[in-house]
Formats: structure tokens, C-alpha cells, sequence
């Protein structure tokens, strides 16, 4: 039997590890790792466990216990498979980087995941994408309103675990993007909150920073303000122009996004208001 | 009450956390972190607990109960307290930066520990750590033999919960450090085990490597071969001497002493064999 | 005879680095180190030379061919000498790492600068300044305007070549800074541009990232927006708190600023508008 | 006219820089970047200059000068075209994450490099390569000796400017390295001169470093002593089995190998003795 991971959060309280781990033990099941936060700011007990289910056992003993025990400590709780091969979505506008990055992790089984279309308001990738054996969408942008119910209809249509903004360019309707809470990953390249919106290593060139970065974060209706997953920098220097910024910022974003996206597919990832608990 | 740490090794086995944190819970007391470890290569359980013990309860009780746990699981644990100030002892030869900044760490509080003698081969160091109210003891190195016989004698007589070597550059012999095995920090300067032994600037040098690092272990009877605590590194280029090498890891080792001292009073290490476990 | 530096900035032309070496070498000084950077922006060439007097030549004579060449070249040049001491006074508040850093740094001779004295708006460091032999200046704030105008006064007796501000809490008026432009570094406590102003590392919290910075920089009437001279990253996660942010942002703090100044001593910073070419 | 490159090294002595920058002006060439090292071990002085011939001057004008020049300074010199596409063949075995990078970095024109063929000693990746429309050579090994001649004959035939290997896990014999000395470049996982050898992730995880890396090289007969052109590194932690690092290791290969490619083909890289010069 494969791995599976609990995740949950419920107000922090004596006792509340004791109980659940009770629960794992008393079913025999093998924990292969437990990690736990007690947040300060808003009170709340987050614990994410992977273990190996018992074999034999009926595959519903652990939630069924655990759903009785929900309602006394109110815990906010899932199962979830490890292993599954997530389906993904990958939407891409000019910059191939982070997209071919993408193409080849999956490819190559770095990341666990089935892509089962690339969708761009561009034709370019197509010959790359469809080398490698996956479905390219270009939906073109005429009538943008219109362009948005198309793209919108084909998320729908194929019904993504994840959708993954690797780099596109295009701010998508809080509508589209409610559809998808907790399940769209943008990056931008930018050490957030510096540098919001467009063109951000031409922002960093002119403020003159030492360093520069890219950030990996689940997508919300404001701007660029959703709950960051994963950040890095790289050092630059005053001999860069916003050419070799983005240039050395291209790796940055390919990383970062890579890591978000295996971080959300291994369940590590909790919400938490404007903030997440990334467990390692 | 003040927080307390249990840190606990075991063979891996079902059934710890629920065992452990039922005592815990059992007390009433305040879990404020755990983290937990099951280490694959060796096959055993490693955890660290920190607690506030409820008010009015016998200080002993949650002990009393672990005891009688402890032998059903092969329990190694102990109990902790946090924030008492250990008693340090800093040895340091020529270089004065880790020294000076182990003292200034202590004097403002950014490490709470109380350092009751400085120990040195030299008499440079004499003006600073008695300006900053501390002992300063100079053991002369005339006959090597009785310099190692004084100095252990010496260590004795403070009786200090830790021993940091800040940039002693004499080799202690063996029978000294067995005495202190697991309370006592030395920082080198590099990125072992890449130049062990003398001039490892010098050596990085030679090598033409792009990276300088610095080390924080325990000492152990082999040279620089004991568990790592901390590492860490910094950008050089082929601009670099020898010279501007050993002033760039001058901050190097400063930081990562500072950061192994840190974790270690603060009850954050477990030695597994030659590896260590950080817990965050 | 000691080593000296030449800073020129003049409009990028063909033909600068012929001249001007042509210069140093008419005279058989013996070129250190140079470095050169043509800046797209602006247009402009920037070039430090660091160079060893010929024994026995006047002084001046490099300094008058270069002041013939100036005018051809439209160049802004200066000669200044390196390993001179500079005189520092560090204004500092509450926060005593970041000062503590500096003066260990000038007693252990890392940085080689004369600190001629500490102001502070409060009493608090007196006792480990003149500890350490350096004067202490307490200059309270009762009226604002009136503190103001004695620590202009002050900082003008002193006569210093570099005023450090080492988390020195109070916002400077513009006329103030304006007397020390190019000459006042300031260490702020996150990675500018994000969070200018008060409590950097509640903001950083709130907004969850998931790295924190410090950046040092000139001076300017606009608060935090001055040129920046050095930033540096350190790796956070949700485990952080705003105080624990604060602990490890101290070590940034004090090493980004250090560097900063190690960079403005040895002339190896020049301000070009809101941005700074910093030779390496 | 497209951008040239002069890369020089001679004896370290005054005046060179005058000359030779006097040639570039001579001629109303137009430096776009001027680099230098004075190097006070081996005593030689090292430039680049990337510079723009003027147009309509006959092309080897600048030539002809330097090699009138270069018997005086006793100059190491040539000039290289930028931005030619330089041939590249890529030796990979079974890992294919470094290969699959440097495919798709050529595809997207992130590096600017002409793959003309892959070649391995398995058949695994024939696909992925082919579907980039990419040649794929399987030289499988049943007689050692038989596959490194063939090896080389397949090497020579293609004629490639560069031949990067990239985790190709068979030892070369020194006769087939000499062949390509200065212009073949490996990566390995490894912080050099930490964990020579094989299995360097397994070494790192037994002693238990907190930090892991990874080093591009030019290839010598020495095994994994060649001058080191650029590392990285990545913090790991206990939590990290040696396939964990693995995993984490890929991603710094693949960066590191690009990044020292890039160097290589725009001609920062110049090698003195054991170590390189890397201009920026």
C-alpha cells in the first residue's frame, strides 16, 4: 500500500497530538514523518503526517476514527494519496523558460506529475510542447472577456489537480482565479512584496538592489499579494542591465517555481490567511 | 515556570509520539514546539520537545512518569531547562574576531550565556576580556605536555557547561576532549571535510575553489572529523589572496559559531554517531 | 609609500583608458588593481584604479596630468589615499548589535577606522563604549528641533570623514543629511524596497515571505530610498515569529553593514544618481 | 560588425594597459567591457576586452598590431568572436536531468550554443534527444578500451568547439582528455575538493555535512582535479537521506553546468595553472 499524508489544523490545545497520534497508533500504521507548528499569530495547531497505512486494513479505519474525533477539537483535516501523479495544467505566455523547465521535470520524472495540457495566449511553444507529446491550447486574445470564458471552459474541461502560471503574462478575472483556490500557482519574478506588477528587473534596475529574486505563491484575486510558497535571490551587481537581470533571473524563476510545485504536490503546503506553513 | 526541553532517542518504533505526548498531555502541560526525526540510516526515533510544566505541579512528575515509559521503548531522553545561562568557557589563540564576538553576544544578550574565563595560549586578548569585566587566563605554551596538563585542569576548576574553542589553534589531546565529548564546540575555517588541518585558506587557494566555508563541530579525538553542527559559505572569486580569504571567513566563522553555540544551548542538538540532528 | 586610489566618472568615450593609463604609466606607477564599468543607463565610464606611487616622484605629479586631461574628457576625478584611518562617528539607539559590531571590528583592526565617538538619543551604550576607550555622547530627545540642532552641532565638532547610522532610530531632517550626503551610510532592517519605514520585521511577517534581508545605504532626505551600497538574504519559514525574524535579521544587519562601510573606506563606491557602482 | 573579444595574459608588468588599450582606441574600437587581474601568486597579468570593431576597417587591423606589440610584453594573446554559436557536443550516461537542461536551454536560446550531437554509453534518453531533432549516438560499453576509441573518433568527427559532460559517469583515459584540453567541461556533485570520486551524496550524507554542492571543471587526467570554473552550494539537513540530497543536487548541477558553459563560450574563462580566471 502507497503512502498517504494527514494534514491538520484546528485551534492549538493540549492534548490535540497525543489524540491523533493515539489514532495512528492504534491502527499500526508506520509514520514516516510528522511535522508540527504552533502558530503564534493566529493560534492555530498545524500538523502534516506521512505514513504507510497497515496492509490489511480497510483503507477507511484512520479517517473513520478521525472523524470522530473532529468535532472535540475541531480539527480542520484531509487524506491524501502520495505518489498519484497530480494532473496539471501549465499556462505560459512568451517566456519558454519556466515552462520548458516544467515539460522536462515531468518528463523526466523529477516531478511526479502528469501534464495533461500547456495552454498560452501564444502559438509559439507549440512545436516544443507537442515534441514532447503534450496537448497545446492556444486560446489567442481578440475579445479579452471572451478569451477569459474560453480558457476558463477549458480548465474546466480538463479538470486539473493544479494549475501552474509559469510565467503568464495575462491578470486573470477574480472570478477564474476563485475557481481555483489553493490549487494555482503563480510565480513572479520578483522578491515579493518589491517590485509588484509589470516589468519588475526593469523596476529592480532602476531602484538599484544588490540582489534580486523570484517568488513562488498561490494565486488571489490581489495582485501579486497571495500566500507565498517559496522565495530565492541571486546576487547582482551594477555592471547588470535589466537584460542580464532577467536573464539571471530566469533560473531563479524555473527553481522556485519547481520547488512550489513539488512542495503543493507532497501535501507540505497549509494555508494560513496571507501566509502558508511549508513543512521541509 | 520557565520552559524545559525533553530530548528523546529511540529505536524507531509505532506507538512513541502517542506514548510520549500522552504523558505530556496527561501533566497538562504546554507543548510550545515539537519536531521529530526518524532517521533512516540508523534506524532510530529522535525528538525534541519543548514544554511549559503547568504551574503547581511537582517539577518532577512528568520525569517520574517518562521513567517508567522509558524501558518499554529503549528510551534515552532527558529533561532540560531553558534560559539558565550555561556557563562557557572561550578558548581562542591569535585571532581575535570569534572571540570578540562570542563576548559581545554575551554582553548584549544576543546569546544567553555567561562566559566565566577566556583561556588562551597568548596574552593579546588580556586588554578586551578583562575591559569587558571577564576572566582572561593565560596558559603559556613552554612544555606542551604541561600546558595540556594546566589548561585541562583549568577547565575543570570553572566547571563549564560548554567549551568553544573560538580560533584555538593548538590540537587538544585526546584524553582532554574525551573529557568534554559532546560539550565541546570548535569552529575551522572551511567547509569540511574539504582542507582539513592547517592553512585551510591557503589551501582554498591553491585549490582555485569559488566558495570558501566554515565549519562549527564538536570536538571529537580525530582532527576536525567530529559531528557538524553548522556550515556555511560565501562567494570568492580569482580576485581573492589567501589574505582577503581569511578576512571574508573571518564573518564566516563568527556567524557559524554563534549559530552552533546557539543551537546547542538552547537544547537543539542530538549527536547520532559522526552526523548530528539540528532540530529548527 | 602607501597606496592610493583614483575615482574617475566622465562620459563614456573612446579612448578614456588609453589616456589615463597612459598617464599612470608615464610616471611608472605600479597598478594594483583597476576596475571599469561603462554604464548603459546613463551613458557614463566609471573606473577605479588603485595604484602604488613611483618612490621618490612628487607627489603631485600624476595629480597634475590628470587634472590637464580633465577637461578633454570631461572627467570627474579624485586621488585619495587608502589605509588612512578614516575618523567614523556611529550614531546608534536602542539596538546594540550593530554598533557592538563595528567597534570590536575597529579594535580588532578588521576595519580600519578611527571611531572618534558614539551619539546615541539614548544612555544605554555608555557603559560598554567607554568600556572599549571611545567617547560617548547621550543627546536626549525632549525637543525634537532642539536635539536635532545639538547633534548637527556635535557631528560637525567631530569632523568625521563617515557618519554610520548602526539602527539609529530617529528619521534625520533633510538639512542634516544634506551635510553629510555621500558620507552617511544607514543600515535598515529589511530588503529594500520592500518594507520601508517602522517595524520591517512585523511587515515581513504579516506578509509571510519567505526570506528577510538588510540593506545598507547613503543617506538621502527620502526615507530608505537612498543609494544602496550592500543587501544580503537569510532564509526564513513559518517557524518565525517578528521576533525571531528580528534575532536573525541582527547578524544581516551587522554584516551588510560592515561590508558597506569596509566598501566606502576603500574607496570602491561611487553614486551614480539613485544607484551605486561598488568595485569588488 | 558583431563583438570581438581579446583575451590576454602576460607578465605582470607597467605599462601593458596603456599599450594595449592604446591599440583598441587607435583603431576607434569601441570597448563595451574591460576586465583585468593582476594575479600575485603566478605574477601574470590577465585582461579581457569585449569590444566593437569600427565598421569599414579592415578586420585584422587590430590584429596585426597586437602581434606587433605582443613580443615586448611577452603577450599570451587571441581575439574570439562573440555570439557564433560555438559546436557542442554533450556526454551524458544515465541521469538525464543535466542533459535535458542544457537541450532546452539551447532550444530556447537561453544558451547560445549548437548541440550537434549527444552521446552516451546508454540508449536511454535516444528519445527525448531525437524529439528535439538532436543526433544521439549510443556507444555502448562491452570493451572498455574499443568504446573510449570510438569515443574519440566520434568526438573528432563531429569537430565540436566544446564538449560538456554532463554526469557522464565513465572515467576518461588521459590520451582522449589531452585531445580536448581547455575545452571539455564536467560537472560534479560535489563541493570540490570535498567527496572525490564516486558517490559523492552518499559520502556527504555518512559525514554528515549541512551543506551540499556542486563544481563545473575542465577535465584533466587527474580525476575531479581540474580547474574549477564555477559551485554552488545548497543548505540540506539531517532530515536528508542520500537520495534526498540527490534529488536537492540536481537542481545545482544543472545550474552550475550551465553557468560555466555560458562562461565559457562568452570567453571570461581563462586558465592559470590549477585555477581559472572567471571575468563576470
Amino acid at each position: 500500500m502507497s503512502a498517504s499524508v494527514l494534514l491538520l489544523a484546528c485551534p492549538d490545545r493540549p492534548g490535540i497530538v497525543a489524540a491523533v497520534s493515539g489514532v495512528i497508533a492504534a491502527h499500526g500504521a508506520n509514520v514516516l514523518d510528522a511535522q508540527q507548528h504552533s502558530d503564534e499569530v493566529d493560534g492555530r495547531f498545524y500538523q502534516r503526517i506521512a505514513f504507510l497505512p497497515p496492509s490489511g486494513a480497510p483503507s477507511t479505519a484512520i479517517s473513520d476514527d478521525l472523524a470522530r474525533l473532529a468535532p472535540a477539537f475541531d480539527l480542520d483535516w484531509s487524506i491524501r494519496p502520495l505518489g498519484m501523479r497530480p494532473r496539471v495544467v501549465i499556462l505560459a505566455s512568451r517566456p519558454p523558460h519556466a515552462l520548458a523547465d516544467l515539460l522536462v521535470r515531468a518528463r523526466t520524472h523529477d516531478l511526479d506529475i502528469d501534464v495533461v495540457a500547456v495552454m498560452s495566449d501564444r502559438p509559439d511553444h507549440a512545436p516544443l510542447v507537442e515534441a514532447l507529446g503534450i496537448a497545446y491550447e492556444h486560446h489567442p486574445i481578440a475579445d479579452r472577456a471572451a478569451q477569459e470564458r474560453t480558457l476558463a471552459a477549458a480548465l474546466r474541461a480538463r479538470a486539473p489537480d493544479l494549475v501552474v502560471l509559469a510565467r503568464y503574462m495575462r491578470v486573470l478575472p477574480g472570478w477564474l482565479v476563485a475557481q481555483w483556490a489553493g490549487r494555482m500557482i503563480n510565480i513572479h519574478h520578483s522578491f515579493l512584496p518589491a517590485f509588484i506588477g509589470a516589468e519588475p528587473y526593469r523596476q529592480a534596475h532602476d531602484r538599484g538592489v544588490k540582489i534580486i529574486g523570484a517568488t513562488a505563491h498561490y494565486v488571489t484575486e490581489a495582485l501579486d499579494a497571495g500566500p507565498i510558497i517559496e522565495q530565492d535571490v541571486v546576487a547582482v551587481t551594477h555592471r547588470d542591465s535589466p537584460q542580464s537581470l532577467a536573464r539571471r533571473g530566469r533560473d531563479l524563476e524555473t527553481i522556485v517555481l519547481a520547488r512550489a510545485v513539488r512542495a503543493h504536490i507532497e501535501h507540505r503546503v497549509l494555508i494560513s490567511g496571507p501566509r502558508t506553513i511549508v513543512f521541509t
